[in-house]
C-alpha cells in the first residue's frame, strides 16, 4: 500500500464523530489504523471509551532516549452542507496535486503523514530513533471529552518529555511554521433585568431604566477609546511581547491586506500600540459573542424589554489566569449596574493560556526538523490567537509540553465544503516526521 | 331592551378583526350595532370598506349648533390565551357589579354606554343638544387601517367642530379624567456590520471591530448620565411644561410606588429633574425596543458576530416633528460610528405628538361634563405616553380636536384575559354622553 492509498483509505471512512448515526464508521477506522500501525510494526491497542475509541501505539521502549507522545485525530466534522461540495467529501478526489476530502487537512492528511513516516522509518531501520507513543483519538471535534480522563487514568503508561502534534496552522504554502503559543479563554453572559415583563414603552418609557440600553452602557464600558480593556487588573499578569517576536512577526504574509481580505471588515481595529498580528497572538481581548433583548422580529414592536444579555468571552494569553480573572471582571461589571436593573452573570467555559519556549531544546530541535523538511527555509515562529484544550491536557496531566508543528495552509477549508490538502503537505509530513524523531533523539 | 341587555348583547358577538374566520361576526356586529341606533332615532348607515364595515349615525343636524363626531370601536382583540378566562370570553358574566367579557372595557363597554346616553336623550326630547356623527369602526385593534381614507373620502360628510372619544383610561376608580396630550413616536433599526461573516473569535479577536460591542458604544452615547437624550437639536422643539402641569399632575395617585409595582422594576430611572409622570408625560425618550446579534443559543459560541442590530422607538412631545428628527436622528448616529464598521439605518413609523388646550372652549366644557357625571369631582388634567393614530387622523384630515374621555380602569384587563368593566362605569358613561352633548351645546 503506498502512502497516497493509505491516506485515500483513511479519508473513505466517514469518521463524523458527532453524529451517533456513524459510530461504527468511527469504529472501523479505528480499527483500520490500528492495523495499519501494527503491520509497520508498532505495539497497537485499541481502547474503549464511553466514547470514540482512542489508538495507541508504540515501538520498544529503551533507556537514554527521549519519549515522544505523537497525537493526531482521525475523527472529523461533519460534512454539511453537501450541496457544496465539488465532489462527494467521502471519495476523494485529486485534481492538480491536491486532495479533495472532509478530513484531508483536519487532521487526516497530517496524521496518515506521520504514519507513514513512523512507517517508513521502521521500514527502513527495524526501529525508531525514540521512545514513541502514538496517540490518535476519535473525539477531537467533539472536544475531546474522554481524551482527559484516559490521560490521567494512564498517566505512567503515557509518561513523555514532549508532545508533537501536526494539527495547526503554516502561515503560508511552503512556510515551515513552528507554533509556541495560545490564548486561553475565559467566558462569561450577563443578563441585565428591568421591569417584570416587557412593557409598553408608550406607557411606561421614560421612568424605569431600559435593559437594553443599561447592557449596552455596560459593554461600551469595557473598552477606552484606545481599544484596551479596562477591567481592574485585566493586564496585571500579561507577559509583554519580547523584542525578537515582534521583529519575527513583523516580516509575515499575515499582514494587514490579508487579514482584512479574510475578514471582509471595512477596515482593521484594535488596542493601540500594537500590529494586527500581536493583537491576535499576544494580546488580550473582550468580545461579545451573542447579545439580545426585546423584540427581534420584523418591523418594530414598541416594548420596553424585560431583559438583555449579552455572552462574553475573553481570550486570555500568558500569564492570564481565568481562574483569578473570572470573579474580577464579575466584579467589575457588578460594580457598574445601575440600581434600576439587576444583573445575573453565569460564569462559561475556561481554559489557560499557553506558551513553551521555542528556544528550549526541544523547540530548536522541531525547528531544525521543519527547516530540513522544507528546503533550509528558516520556520516562522508564531503564536495562535485562539485556544487548544488538548493542550493545555497535555501540560497539566502529563507534565509536557507540546510542539505544534502544522501542515494546514490558510485555505485548507478545514469545518467547510471542498475541504483540501496537498499532497506536496502529505509528503512534507513524512519528511517531518523523520526529522523530527531524528532531531529529537539528539536534542 | 335594557341599556345592560344591549351591552351584554354586544359583547356576544366575537368581532375579533383581526381573525378572518371571525369577519362574518364582525359584520353581524355591525348590523346588530347599526339596528340599535336606529332604533334609538338615528339616521344609520352601514359603510363597507375593504376590510370591516364603518357605522355612521346622525340626528338632523340644524344650523347654529356645534358638530360633534363621537368616534368608538365594535372590534375586539383576539381573546388568547383561553385558558386564562375564568369564563367564555363572549359570554358575559356579571359578579360584584362587574361585567367580565372580552371588550368590555376596550371599546364595547364604552361605546354602548355613550350609545345607550344617546338613545336615552332621543327618547326624552326627540333630538341632541348638539349635530351629532356618531362614528364606530371594526377596524381600531388592526390599526385602523381603512379610517384615514374613509375620513379622507368623507371629509365633507364629517365634518365637525370636536371630536369625543372613551377609549382611554381613568386615574383611579371614580376619578373622572381628561386626557389632553398623546407622545408621538418616531422609529428606526440600526445594523451595524463588521466581517462579512461570523468569524472564529480566537482566530481573529482584536484585530476587528465587533460589531455587537460597537453597536453598544453607539447605544450608549445617546443618554447622558442625567438621562437626557444627547443627540444634537433633540430637546430644540420640546413645549416646557407648565406651572399648572406640574402642580396637577403631583398628586395624582400615580405615583412612584404605583409605577413600581405596575412596572416590578427593581428602581425608578429617568430624566433628572422631573417626576415620574412628567417623565412620561411630558419629555420625550429614546429606547431600544428589540436588539440582537451574534450567537443567542444556550452555552457560549466564541463567534465574532458579522453584524449587530438595535431597533430603536423615540417618543415625542410636543412640539417635536419626527419628520424634522429623524434625519437628525440618523446623521447623529453616522457621525459615531468608526470606520471599522458599516452602519445602515431602515427607517420606521412615526406619529406626531398631539396637544390639545384642556382650557379651550370644548376642553372646559368637556371638564364640566365630567365633573357633572362624577358626583362634582374636578376632573384629573393628564396625557398619556403612548400614541393614539386616530386622534392625529381626526387632526389632519377633519382638522378637529379629540376629547379624551376615558372609562377604563387600570386593572381593566384590556387586552387581556378576563378583560372587565364595573357597571358603575357603564352607568357612568351614559351620564357622561347626556352631560357631554349638553355642555358642548352651550360652549
Amino acid at each position: 500500500m503506498t502512502p497516497l492509498d493509505s491516506l485515500l483509505t483513511c479519508l473513505r471512512f466517514p469518521s463524523v464523530s458527532t453524529d451517533s448515526a456513524h459510530a461504527g464508521d468511527v469504529r472501523d477506522c479505528a480499527e483500520w489504523l490500528a492495523s495499519f500501525l501494527r503491520d509497520s510494526g508498532l505495539t497497537t491497542e485499541i481502547h474503549a471509551t464511553p466514547g470514540h475509541p482512542i489508538v495507541v501505539a508504540r515501538n520498544v521502549h529503551r533507556a537514554g532516549r527521549p519519549t515522544v507522545l505523537l497525537y493526531g485525530h482521525y475523527d472529523v466534522q461533519p460534512a454539511d452542507p453537501l450541496a457544496l461540495w465539488q465532489s462527494p467529501p467521502f471519495e476523494p478526489r485529486i485534481e492538480n496535486g491536491i486532495v479533495y476530502a472532509r478530513g484531508a487537512t483536519d487532521n487526516k492528511g497530517q496524521l496518515m503523514a506521520h504514519a507513514n513516516g513512523l512507517r517508513q522509518t521502521m521500514a527502513a531501520h527495524g526501529d525508531l530513533p525514540v521512545n514513541l507513543i502514538a496517540l490518535f483519538e476519535g473525539e477531537e471535534e467533539i472536544g475531546s471529552p474522554n481524551l482527559g480522563p484516559f490521560l490521567a487514568a494512564h498517566r505512567s503508561e503515557l509518561a513523555c518529555d514532549v508532545v508533537a502534534i501536526s494539527d495547526t496552522g503554516m502561515v503560508a504554502a511552503g512556510v515551515p511554521t513552528f507554533t509556541y503559543g495560545l490564548r486561553g479563554i475565559t467566558c462569561c453572559e450577563l443578563v441585565v433585568t428591568g421591569p417584570a415583563l416587557d412593557l409598553h414603552s408608550g406607557i411606561f418609557g421614560g421612568a424605569v431604566a431600559n435593559p437594553a440600553v443599561e447592557l449596552a452602557r455596560l459593554i461600551a464600558q469595557v473598552h477606552d477609546d484606545q481599544g484596551q480593556v479596562r477591567i481592574d487588573g485585566f493586564y496585571d499578569a500579561v507577559r509583554p511581547l519580547e523584542a525578537w517576536e515582534r521583529e519575527a512577526w513583523s516580516t509575515l504574509p499575515l499582514n494587514d491586506a490579508e487579514i482584512l481580505k479574510l475578514t471582509g471588515s471595512p477596515a482593521l481595529q484594535g488596542e493601540a500600540g500594537y500590529s494586527s498580528v500581536e493583537r491576535l497572538w499576544a494580546r488580550p481581548t473582550a468580545e461579545v459573542n451573542g447579545m439580545g433583548g426585546g423584540y427581534q422580529g420584523p418591523g418594530s414592536k414598541t416594548v420596553l424589554p424585560s431583559h438583555a444579555f449579552a455572552k462574553f468571552s475573553f481570550r486570555l494569553v500568558p500569564d492570564q489566569d481565568p481562574v483569578v480573572l473570572l470573579p474580577q471582571i464579575e466584579a467589575w461589571f457588578r460594580a457598574r449596574t445601575p440600581a434600576s436593573v439587576t444583573l445575573s452573570i453565569r460564569s462559561g467555559h475556561s481554559g489557560q493560556p499557553y506558551a513553551m519556549d521555542p528556544h528550549s531544546r526541544f523547540g530548536k530541535a522541531a525547528q531544525a526538523a521543519l527547516r530540513e523538511t522544507f528546503d533550509g527555509r528558516d520556520p516562522a515562529l508564531i503564536r495562535e490567537g485562539g485556544s487548544i484544550p488538548i493542550v493545555q491536557s497535555f501540560k497539566d496531566i502529563l507534565g509536557a509540553d507540546t510542539l505544534l508543528l502544522g501542515l494546514a495552509l490558510p485555505d485548507c477549508q478545514a469545518h467547510a465544503p471542498n475541504e483540501n490538502f496537498p499532497l506536496a503537505n502529505f509528503e512534507a509530513g513524512q519528511r517531518l516526521n523523520r526529522h523530527l524523531l531524528e532531531m529529537l533523539a539528539r536534542a
